[in-house]
């Protein structure tokens, strides 16, 4: 019989139907069993007698049955299908999952963060895991959405690069045909060479850190949405770009995502008409006045000034984010576009949300003088960024970008106390799938 | 001034607007000059009198002028602008070119690849060579779209691996902090995983072969287009699937790059109403019955087969594309699923079209007893697929899916001569921007 999805049996009622499905939970009273049947669409109730003990938790079945209402006594008002369950007709088992690990019937999963990856192909079937995923393709697909309404063309970067432009020991390194190869930590030089071609781009695409550190806070493999603009006025225009795009990523998130938010009790951040702006030394000054806390003569804000500074934005703006600017060009990587008015600070960016930094970005230099005046005094290697080099040495506009990862945006919009919780297959320095303790 | 984009000037005959730019092209008639400028939006001829010599090709430049129609006899047909041009009144240079290495306002750039390559940054600015990306940027959307639309949820798919699960000297290693990990070849294990979670996925991602052979097909770094869906009655029900998302990846490319295939002078792929489907044995038939080649014993089909197949496609479907399916079992991965009414051939299949292979797929093995008997088969450690396996162990509804490079597919719509032609920053055993011969 041609499948149903279970949410289309809402439409069915008083007929004879077959769903697809896997089974959630299972509950036997004497005779009568209880199946919770989950497929893509949703879950239905199914009640039948004498049910093969094969139609046990995360077992595939299809099941033929009618659909019924239930008494009003019996709604389910937590389910779109709560108004309705599945009379069993007849069930074939057409995949027989062994005896669960985990009780995946539970509303939380509870458990601890290596045993939620050690069985990560059976947790990510729980709801609230899958809803994740849900929402993060919702995110990625909303920064697309919009930027290619606003003119940008999407690209592919490489991930294989033959130089670490940027040098640190947190680059990952292959071996190439017998030549040392690097994997990319920012697609930044390739989306800047683009907006000599195409203007406007974008992409989304993997960046990797060798970070040997093992907080909740870092991955080794991140999914990076980057942007960039050519022929800008200033860097404002970057950031009003990078603000109706964040404002548009949660406005999709609110209208397609509703169930899997309440599913997950998330609160998406409040933002005000225009988000707070404010300059590094502003803020600086702010966090003074209000706490007395005299971080004024630092070079960037710590985590508690990040929180502070939202706090403020919250307060006096009713924002959860806001934009600072004007850091210190010394401290930046070597293509920030200096300040004129004060080259000491330069016209990079970072949006905070909640307490912590959300995105980053700013205008860049543009001029090929300027840009070989930098790269001396940043003590870099020009051969390792000739392609870059070439195009600004043939013609390249004032432009500026901005950049953020899916997971950490995903974990801030959904507060959940760990990035690996936004990745659905976290590799860490302790693990790729399986701990690498466990193997060689 | 605000900036016009160059289409829009159509809209703005006898008013004076500043557009912003590329010189494409500069002809000095004695003191009238004439530059042909470059923006996202199109092209268009400016004419002024004692332009600055900085206004050279590829320079970026800011010019304000009055659009003015142009007298029928000096209509460019082939320009959308060419109706138009601009009376220039000031220019002011952003951004100074060099001397360029090349003809950058010829029809053709005519260069050998490795030149191509060498100076990649300039030559994407030529608008043969930009076209071509913003059709790859077409196809890989129009994918994510179709499939979307199918009910399909996108996910990110990781790129390094702690083991190589289909072995092969063809694997990228590199150092994961004192072990040994890899390069993904295919997400193919991850989304027949997730099958288990959203039923029907798909992602757009990387997938790196460490293949030592400079042929005009290779790349070291590719993107893969992958899609995967369960609870299937049959293989054909992914054939259908494969069949659809290319037939509207077509038709996206048709009604949004018309002006770049004909710049390119390309011609889509011809495709009937049900592309034709034939098994292995058939087509090995078919190509005895039509040329007398007898391979009717071969185990596969060898280039001349594919070429002689697509031909016969071609005559007497009318369709440039053609399905092959039902290859040798033992030839082709442990996971894919042998016909049951001659396990000797399994239920994979191939899209091949213009002679060459475009796409591969098929439904695979979702019973844990049989994919551990065929891990036996195939000699393989089901230790390195352990997630894959949690995931057949738990319930799995049968399944299919399928795949194809978005670089082989740009080739092959625009019939380019090298795949190196369809990736913006091509990678080859010799290659990473830079030729690695002159490297350390």
């Amino acid at each position: 019989m041609k499948r149903t999805l279970i949410l289309d049996t809402l439409k069915a009622v008083g007929e004879s139907v077959t769903i697809k499905g896997w089974v959630h939970v299972r509950r036997d009273h004497g005779k009568i069993v209880f199946l919770d049947i989950r497929d893509r669409s949703g879950m239905i109730q199914v009640v039948g007698s004498e049910v093969t003990k094969d139609a046990r938790p995360q077992s595939v079945v299809y099941i033929t049955g009618t659909v019924q209402k239930r008494p009003d006594r019996l709604v389910n008002p937590n389910l779109p299908t709560g108004t309705v369950e599945l009379s069993l007709q007849s069930i074939e088992v057409v995949s027989k999952a062994e005896e669960l690990p985990l009780d995946m019937g539970a509303a939380d999963l509870n458990l601890e963060l290596p045993t939620m990856l050690d069985y990560r192909a059976l947790t990510l079937r729980h709801p609230k895991q899958a809803a994740i995923f849900k929402i993060q393709a919702v995110i990625i697909d909303a920064f697309r959405r919009f930027l290619q309404e606003q003119d940008f063309t999407e690209f592919q970067s490489p991930n294989i690069i033959s130089s670490a432009p940027e040098g640190g020991a947190e680059v990952f390194s292959l071996d190439y045909f017998g030549h040392q190869a690097f994997l990319s930590q920012s697609p930044q030089l390739y989306k800047s060479l683009l907006v000599s071609i195409y203007e406007r781009v974008f992409s989304v695409n993997k960046v990797f850190r060798a970070e040997p550190s093992v907080t909740t806070r870092h991955l080794t493999e991140v999914v990076s949405l980057d942007a960039e603009m050519g022929f800008i006025e200033d860097y404002l225009e970057v950031m009003d770009m990078a603000e109706s795009t964040i404002k548009f990523i949660l406005a999709e998130v609110e209208k397609h995502c509703g169930p899997e938010l309440t599913l997950l009790e998330a609160t998406l951040p409040q933002v005000s008409d225009q988000l707070p702006r404010l300059k590094l030394t502003e803020a600086l000054e702010i966090i003074y006045q209000r706490t007395g806390r005299d971080h004024r003569s630092e070079k960037d804000l710590d985590p508690e000034d990040e929180r502070e500074i939202c706090r403020y934005a919250l307060e006096e703006f009713g924002s959860d984010l806001i934009f600072i600017s004007h850091y210190y060009t010394k401290k930046k990587p070597f293509y920030t576009y200096a300040d004129p008015e004060n080259p000491e600070f330069n016209q990079g960016f970072d949006l905070l949300g909640r307490g912590v930094e959300w995105m980053t970005g700013g205008r860049r230099v543009h001029d090929y003088q300027e840009i070989q005046t930098r790269i001396k005094d940043w003590g870099m290697d020009p051969g390792k960024i000739e392609l870059y080099l070439q195009s600004l040495r043939f013609g390249m506009p004032p432009l500026g970008g901005f950049a953020f990862g899916a997971e950490r945006i995903t974990m801030h919009l959904l507060q959940l106390p760990n990035i690996r919780l936004a990745s659905l297959f976290p590799r860490d320095m302790e693990r790729i799938d399986s701990r690498l303790s466990n193997q060689s």
